[in-house]
């Protein structure tokens, strides 16, 4: 029982559970936002009970039609009776509509909230079978108990724990970017396995980050949860078994706290000055012991910002430097300071401005105050004059 | 006199000017900001007097060695007395320094503020000469008239004229993206000249759309001077002779007052709702007659913002089709409308704003309003709904 095609890859997992994994590599930007060269997948589970057939999750909204096929290609259709959704992100829930259309009446699970987002998505009406926390449901043979996980990262979001074949399913949460055809992630070694959990990391920045605190909140239950699992099954890239899942929960909190050491630097050059003086202080801090990552937008180079926020929550100070243009601030660096905080807070933060003929750049700094960052330091100068701010700089990171 | 190399073009306009033009394949962001697949070209002008040459601007910053090499190639750098500085942006003014080194006490002729400028960018104190709007320079057997154009697009901007060869010198102002190896805009015929003045509108909205009330101001002392010059010499793009530049002038008219009847579409899809609600609209506006311009932002399409500022000029209503994220207008939305107000001002603007569980794009109004937008209306709906707003667009756009 295991296919592997160009679209997707199917396998099992335990007794019960069987993954089927749809692979993306179309998708540029998930969410239409950030950048995944790496592309993505959809893990959707099939747990066969006594009863019948449980779906726990589906595909990205556009895949309905193929889900529905490939289910039925492996005789599950006909035995479909129960689908759980952990939350109604269309990247997860976006066959519903075709499933339902396939399966009249059958059970659809979730979040007390989520009958109502059915609806709103995909104007339809379902037969919904609303849980609480910690309420457990049998279904034939199996027992799943569902724990709400609020605003990981929907408000609806919840998590189900199979009794039988001890398998957490945790949609978004420890879930991770990119295209795999393995099943565990421990069949990752090396390189590979330290790429996975960079992905991972990227994951979480960009579509967590912003609800760290909610991720803070419900870690300890999470962590009580993935100890008793065998398996820890997201909706997006590999199976964690315990000691996997542990650490990355473990990487979560780091993440949330964005406790790292590093300095990320992130800064526009319109014509070299900036760059100029920015090396420098690069240079120094690295040769002090720093690790320091550096991003740059100038006339021939523009990072990807999806690996820019994926850094930052590894980065306890952050150095801008940003041109004033037309009055204002750098337009990019204005959007990539706004989202950076939203996703993964205030840090320690380093302006190093520059102007020709009117300075602006300081309003960067009123708009990280506005936004509640208050350990923001501001300096500025004209383009032959920015070398000379380093020293001052480099004495406020140490 | 004649050369073409990969890297830069140089030929005789008329009897006492000569074109030394940069062909740059390799910025990809002009200022670090604007899409540019299309590349740009510095002009450098030659000026040969009885008395010596003056170089009418320089090339962009990082070829000012290769710029000194080639005039001490061409025989000019010996004879080199004057360097005009139409304003003081580094990709003109990029070569002062070499120039200066390897010619000290050369005079420097340019705006009264530029002097200060020179010293901000490159920490030199040069032999200035501050012209005065109107003010007539004779050098040698030349006479040159200088005019103050302020911000088109730089406060010190200036333009010169050139009376013994009819040639006005305009800098930025109705200067081209794109690398072209032909003298004269003339040369360009059909498909090839509709494409110079799309690439024409494309810069004037990215680089001088935010001071267009200036272009207004400037554009009368603009077009006289056009009027009697044989050549207008813009620092990028082509060489354009009367007729073609009093065309120009005539666009940059209706660029800066954004009167075209085009219908400018922009819009995020996360998962393909409001896609679909935007095409049905765009099609209805099509089978009405109506130009519509459609820029998305979606899982796997992600516009050009400066190909989109440079429709923005002709349109006169702007519709933006919106996502809810986090609880917050969809960023890339905000981060468009931003600059697209910056550098095209207010139209008529349409918002058609979705959500899930929480519905914030009305906060798009507010900003526009708050950026002194009058005209804004909206419209917002569960991604199920967003089709039953098509209508209700439709009356106010008609």
């Amino acid at each position: 029982m295991c296919f592997v095609s160009e679209e997707y890859v199917y396998f099992k997992l335990t007794e019960n559970v069987e993954v089927l994994r749809l692979l993306d590599y179309e998708t540029k930007y998930f969410e239409a936002l950030w950048e995944i060269p790496e592309g993505v997948v959809y893990n959707s589970y099939i747990v066969r009970s006594s009863s019948g057939v449980v779906l726990v999750d589906t595909w990205r909204i556009g895949y309905g039609d193929k889900l529905v096929g490939v289910l039925d290609k492996l005789g599950v259709l006909s035995e479909l009776t129960h689908i759980i959704t952990h939350h109604l992100e269309p990247d997860h829930s976006g066959a519903l509509a075709e499933l339902v259309e396939a399966k009249p009446g059958i059970t659809i699970i979730g979040h007390p909230l989520s009958s109502k987002l059915i609806e709103a998505h995909y104007g339809i009406k379902v037969n919904f079978k609303p849980v609480r926390d910690g309420e457990e449901v049998k279904i034939g043979n199996l027992h799943f108990t569902f724990h709400h996980t609020p605003w990981l990262h929907w408000p609806e979001t919840i998590v189900s724990y199979l009794h039988e074949d001890k398998v957490l399913f945790t949609c978004d949460v420890f879930g991770s970017y990119g295209v795999y055809r393995e099943k565990l992630l421990s069949e990752l070694s090396g390189g590979e396995r330290a790429r996975y959990f960079n992905l991972a990391r990227k994951y979480f920045a960009n579509v967590v980050g912003h609800y760290r605190d909610f991720v803070l909140r419900s870690l300890g239950k999470l962590l009580e949860l993935v100890r008793k699992s065998e398996y820890v099954a997201p909706a997006h890239g590999l199976v964690l078994e315990t000691r996997d899942a542990a650490y990355m929960a473990e990487l979560y909190e780091k993440w949330a706290k964005s406790t790292g050491s590093r300095i990320l630097i992130v800064y526009n050059s319109m014509y070299g000055f900036v760059e100029k003086a920015v090396n420098k202080l690069a240079e120094t801090l690295k040769s002090k012991g720093y690790t320091v990552s550096t991003y740059a937008f100038t006339w021939n180079r523009r990072p990807l910002i999806s690996e820019i926020i994926g850094d930052a929550v590894e980065a306890s100070v952050l150095v801008l430097g940003v041109s004033t243009y037309e009055n204002k601030i750098f337009p990019i660096i204005e959007y990539t300071t706004r989202l950076l905080v939203h996703k993964t807070g205030c840090k320690k933060t380093i302006i190093l401005g520059t102007y020709g003929w009117g300075g602006k750049v300081s309003e960067l700094k009123t708009m990280l105050e506005s936004l509640g960052c208050r350990e923001v330091y501001y300096y500025e100068a004209t383009p032959s004059q920015l070398q000379d701010l380093i020293k001052d700089i480099e004495k406020v990171i140490a």
